[in-house]
């Protein structure tokens, strides 16, 4: 299958030219593939900076906005951000309250975010940092815990809130760990997806086969199993999840129903009502539901399950308003 | 690939209780497969009803909420809704200031939702409809004229922003006239998709083939393309379309570059970029971008192009307050 693109080592940059067009409120550097506000934040208010690689979108450039981050840097498809790209997004959106970094757990992204943060604050910018690893199949694996999956999502919402309501750089780290805690992840992928670079795909999957336990970079999960129905992956994704999750019983919780790029909408509400079932069934409740393709592994097929264990706090944040390009409500006309 | 659903002629319905408890402002007559405003619209609106076959979400379903749809019926998947849901989906929302139906230009969508209005009025409902053709490919296929695409979309919302501010049956539909002469589509296909009931793709495309002149329902288009760079798709769509729009020079546009369900954002914005090129080189400008998956065909791989001229008037009413699942922008929290 081909791919809407022109010459493949200037994606993310073409990428780039075309939100900028298309959303009048960011601004792009594309020497060093930052996505910022256009007009900045105003006072003491910590600016949230994040970034990974490129491939996931809307992660993380579409999150960019009122109520959500002031700047992402984008790497080249699946490849972490260098240190220079993301002290430059840092040094563009600082503020004297200082910069909250928000960082998947993968070896690349953790390393350059750090090296970043050091040289950002040798150069007397305050900087911490939030590790996000919610993926419950990523402790299966031969890797460094979980994996950062669809709790990013609602970190950038949640924080970027807080962060608008002025809440301190301390603040929003203890918010971020206690973000880290109650929130877990999921995915199963039906399909694998092309890396333009590569152009075949990084795995092939029978017709009835799933790969559970899947990752965001096309690569394979903990196990592969039969295709079953909506109503089974649901069962599966909730079981696993809820395994991990140390949620007290008649929880409530804010649910990600995360299509993986090349999922259509119509699965996903399917799923939705399958998730919403079965956690009703445990005596949980759901106070919030997000359903569509937010964190994504390019053109694959499959989905992920998010769940937060919401309580006043996280709800106050979730709802506040936010004007990014692909969350957007409640700001006044 | 499979699909993450239950039972292959459940879809529909396991949908509808995934959007419903998704989005509590809506609510969901299953029987009838018709998705509406849990609170109707006050007063003397005009209430607007849309529909058609599923398999295109978010359309249409997914723009049901103030400042669009007051309902949608949803047919089976790629099949007209019945006469008889029509019906019961005016009836749900009709007032006294009548009911206008928006509908794209599909044998079976005109006549059915011919039929339920003639019925509608009989009972003493005042309905007015406007027909949404658009696809310049259309003319160019042994068919019935343009069928309905992207356009809908802004329909929807232009005409649903109208009525909310208190435009007349009368006025809806004169200003749904304006539109249909002010708008143009075109989609290219770059995979087939899979109807669940028939279990296989509905056509096969090589590697570098594009299928030119894509409908919405897995059917072929009017030619088979060598698939090219970003650009030259860009180029391609707007030749087309603006060969088809009697555009004066210097025109100003609302775009849509749509996803058809399988392709990742980060193409879609690649595309919005190289759009705008061409746009702007031939002397166009753009005042408003959307750029998404907004109406679909399942999992289909592709894109297509809607333009609409713009004036005041219209832009006045897509920058409009909107609360729907898919689109939702100026609602004041």
């Amino acid at each position: 299958m081909s791919k809407l693109i022109n010459n493949k080592t200037e994606i993310v940059a073409d990428f780039m030219r075309g939100l900028k067009q298309s959303h009048p409120d960011l601004d792009v550097d594309i020497e060093n593939r930052v996505v910022y506000r256009k007009t900045p934040a105003v006072g003491d208010k910590v600016a949230l900076v994040s970034g990974g690689g490129s491939g996931h979108e809307p992660l993380h450039s579409g999150f960019v906005g009122l109520g959500m981050l002031d700047a992402a840097c984008m790497g080249e498809v699946f490849t972490s951000p260098t240190p220079q790209q993301i002290v430059r997004a840092i040094e563009k959106v600082s503020t004297s309250a200082g910069v909250l970094l928000i960082v998947k757990n993968y070896a690349g992204d953790i390393m350059n975010f750090e090296i970043a943060a050091e040289r950002a604050e040798r150069n007397g910018i305050k900087v911490r940092s939030v590790t996000i690893d919610d993926d419950v199949a990523g402790g299966k694996l031969p890797s460094d815990g979980g994996r950062g999956m669809g709790l990013t999502v609602f970190a950038e919402k949640i924080l970027g809130a807080a962060a608008e309501n002025g809440m301190s750089l301390d603040g929003l780290c203890e918010l971020g760990q206690d973000l880290r805690t109650r929130g877990r992840s999921m995915g199963i992928g039906m399909s694998s997806c092309t890396h333009p670079v590569a152009g075949v795909p990084t795995f092939e999957l029978g017709e009835d086969e799933i790969e559970v336990g899947i990752g965001i970079h096309g690569e394979p999960g903990w196990r592969r199993a039969r295709a079953g129905s909506a109503q089974d992956t649901a069962k599966l994704l909730v079981e696993s999840i809820l395994a991990e999750l140390a949620a007290p019983e008649q929880s409530s919780f804010i649910v990600l129903v995360n299509g993986m790029g090349g999922t259509p909408l119509i699965e996903l509400y399917v799923m939705a009502g399958e998730i919403h079932r079965e956690l009703i069934e445990r005596g949980h409740s759901v106070d919030r539901y997000l359903v569509g393709s937010h964190i994504t592994s390019l053109e694959m097929a499959g989905c992920s399950l998010t769940l937060l264990q919401s309580d006043a706090e996280s709800l106050k944040y979730w709802d506040a308003p936010v004007s990014t390009p692909a969350l957007n409500w409640g700001v006044a006309a």
